[in-house]
């Protein structure tokens, strides 16, 4: 990738995308961005179908500035987004509970990514390339660890693209922030952390003799990865 | 609570939330629904301004048949809900990556629910009735272990509230299915459990002396309950 395209400084805020009430809980640069979308692995797709909002949770890729989404080339969703009308797309990491002294002050340690444009089809050989990297995302290595989709189950799956290029995070950390006042009250104030664990893998019962765990299923875990 | 609207074959159906892809997959019944819903605790809201859809994670509370929303009475969004336009409220819970033999049979096992309608300002009692069960909804009993808000603060939030009388829920649970004869190759398959952990609470250090961490965030769970 061009160093130039992951300057640091690069800023995919727009008026749309500006967050007015809390500015600094937002951030626009694509390196924080990125950083949500790979440790996420299920978005929530917003579209508009006879004038009425439908969300939708989904899986997804990123390579580089590029968003991936698939899904049935038959459903209601992929039909109406192909048609590369105005979409949302949402992914939302929660980190914790946060308890304040006053009830008014509670709040939600979470980092979200809300991404604005349309989605296009996409055919061709940047069809395969794009599912790799969706189901990579999901699971690393997986693609060659897999019987590869035949012709018609690639027919049978659509693939859409959207560039990333007008989005906001929204980050809250740390403890509650309760009035200066509400200190000298008896309450518990703190945190009560979240996250998305991953337990051991079960398999189906079915494996063919010799067939073991994959090392990257045994060392499955999400995070912030640069080379992801 | 009357008898009659808990009967649990009360159906949320309609043309624009039965699911078309995959008929088995789906529940409509009032009790699926809620289960779903009282285990999550935030929502994925879709609505549309000017043309441009946006999906906004929050977190809601439910009584019986209302779903409950608040947020800034200055933010975007609740200006934008309370002039009662269509929503789309959106709730998931993620199960397991299902990893199946061939790529193409891979899923992600879930349950969501989709709630479609409109919502409106609560003022009055009813305000504060709703912020309570929002607020519980998220941590049980914690209304009545914090400050009260002051009038300057219920002034400062908005609470909507929308009827769940236009909703589905989407189901997958068990292992992969892939096709018979997948089930000969050399491929691992079964799924990796995901679940939403909530770790020991930490206190922020500016307790009095003296308080102690609730029995509530101590014990906190989630799940389905039929008396929260």
């Amino acid at each position: 990738m061009d160093k130039l395209t992951v300057e640091p400084s690069e800023s995919l805020k727009t008026k749309r995308t500006e967050l007015r009430r809390f500015p600094k809980k937002g951030a626009y640069d694509r390196r924080t961005i990125n950083a949500i979308l790979d440790e996420g692995f299920v978005c929530h797709v917003g579209f508009v179908h006879d004038g009425q909002p439908f969300v939708i949770p989904t899986g997804y890729g990123r390579d580089g500035d590029t968003l991936y989404l698939h899904g049935s080339s038959a459903s209601r969703m992929m039909r109406a987004l192909s048609k590369e009308i105005p979409i949302c797309v949402t992914v939302t990491l929660i980190d914790a509970l946060v308890l304040a002294r006053s009830v008014f002050n509670h709040s939600v340690n979470h980092r979200s990514v809300v991404i604005l444009g349309k989605a296009s089809l996409v055919e061709g050989e940047e069809k395969e390339h794009g599912l790799t990297m969706l189901t990579n995302h999901i699971v690393a290595q997986r693609w060659t660890d897999t019987r590869p989709p035949t012709e018609i189950e690639m027919k049978a799956t659509s693939l859409l693209k959207m560039p990333i290029t007008e989005a906001s995070a929204k980050i809250r950390t740390g403890p509650p922030g309760d009035d200066d006042a509400d200190y000298e009250l008896a309450y518990w104030g703190g945190i009560l952390p979240v996250r998305t664990a991953f337990d051991p893998a079960i398999d189906d019962g079915r494996l063919l003799p010799g067939v073991e765990l994959p090392k990257y299923l045994v060392d499955y875990h999400r995070g912030p990865s640069e080379d992801r």
